[in-house]
């Protein structure tokens, strides 16, 4: 596991391409992931077509990964084929609902993270876009998502061409807990987060951004309150039109 | 990847327990997952005590994994450790809302994976009880979870005492989409359900369950609409209650 271990996100490919057969293969075999009721509650749209990748850019603020990396992959949850499925088996299905949704998210979840790492131990890059889930209307219309089929993760994928450090993460006692959760005290949280406010880069961080606090590089410039309440307002509106508008 | 390729749900567990040292090792590789803007939004809740997992079981309606597995693992979407962080520091943080949320679960569900992943590689066996967000509220009383955590996936995990075989997939052409997402013809849904269909184990349950197709054991009997839409209401309200109740 080797390879879980030492994992970066890649950011820069190769201009090198991935074969289609390889692919599939990473693909069929990340689909092995633990599946609600073996109901497989996800479908992967590929985006190889550069005109594609640059509709889906913007919906990614433009990071520059969705044009450079030789493939996209969009993971959906997808209740739409399941649901269809049923209505042919004179089934009549009822998961146009939250629930549902998320039951459907967290198969399509699971095969992501699958898939990483079965191209990262293959040699390939990946890089994971939290932006899919900002601007899910924007990704619905350019890959012509149905009702009951929600974008919850991409991932670009190619052969590195660059390899960053690693970056820190908290205390492992900052996150497991044993048999309950206790509360954090302000004395641990001090303890839980001074290794990474101690970063170099974290310093210099906050020195070129001009904050007090490296905390507030998160609140006040990456994920502000105003950012988050506005797009999670479009989401709620996105999943009660793909899911509840019948 | 062999272990991921050769992958099987394991409800049987041997009595021999997992040490904690392997346990913690291998949480620790698991959060060396993806994670948006490197904050780590999950929290990880291990239960070993026989008074603990008697308590979840019913969470989980009473799946005999929950007591019989050396170790339960409940991963929680997690910004209550975050936003605590951040008010200790200058910085208001604006995370109590859906979007955040989302993010958090998907962080949570992408180490949930990598564990098992890595747990399966050790020869280990895994079961993803996706019990967890059924009912939430209960699993937040028993672990104690605060404000802006919820359980999002429970891994029971132990030594397997069982080698069932692999479950079916449906082909991988029904799951994979090339450029834009290509709805389903009911031709289309008939091929790709077929061999599922087809398979005596499956025959056999549509006779035993006395349904007239496969489909109806899934929306009459196991994962029925009016049971949906009820947890779905439950779990609205639990979300609220965590993240929205100021």
């Amino acid at each position: 596991m080797d390879s879980i271990k030492n994992r970066r996100t890649i950011r820069k490919y190769k201009a090198q391409d991935i074969p289609v057969d390889l692919l599939n293969d990473m693909l069929e075999t990340s689909f092995r992931a633990a599946t609600m009721g073996n109901m497989q509650l996800y479908s992967v749209v590929v985006t190889r077509d550069p005109g594609m990748k640059a509709q889906l850019a913007p919906a990614h603020f433009n990071q520059p990964m969705v044009t450079s990396a030789p493939v996209v992959l969009t993971f959906c949850a997808d209740f739409n084929r399941f649901s269809k499925w049923c209505r042919q088996r004179k089934a009549e299905p009822g998961y146009d609902n939250l629930l549902s949704f998320m039951n459907a998210m967290t198969d399509a979840l699971l095969v992501t993270q699958n898939f990483c790492t079965i191209a990262e131990d293959k040699g390939l890059g990946t890089c994971f876009l939290g932006t899919t889930i900002y601007n899910p209307h924007q990704i619905i219309e350019i890959l012509n998502l149905p009702e009951l089929v929600i974008p919850v993760a991409t991932i670009t994928v190619g052969y590195p061409d660059e390899s960053p450090a690693q970056p820190d993460r908290l205390p492992i006692k900052g996150i497991i807990h044993q048999e309950k959760y206790h509360d954090y005290t302000p004395e641990e949280i001090e303890d839980i987060f001074a290794y990474k406010e101690s970063l170099p880069e974290n310093r210099h961080f906050v020195e070129i951004n001009h904050t007090e606090t490296l905390a507030q590089i998160f609140t006040d410039i990456r994920y502000r309150k105003a950012d988050n309440e506005a797009m999670s307002d479009l989401l709620k509106k996105t999943l009660k039109q793909q899911l509840f508008d019948k």
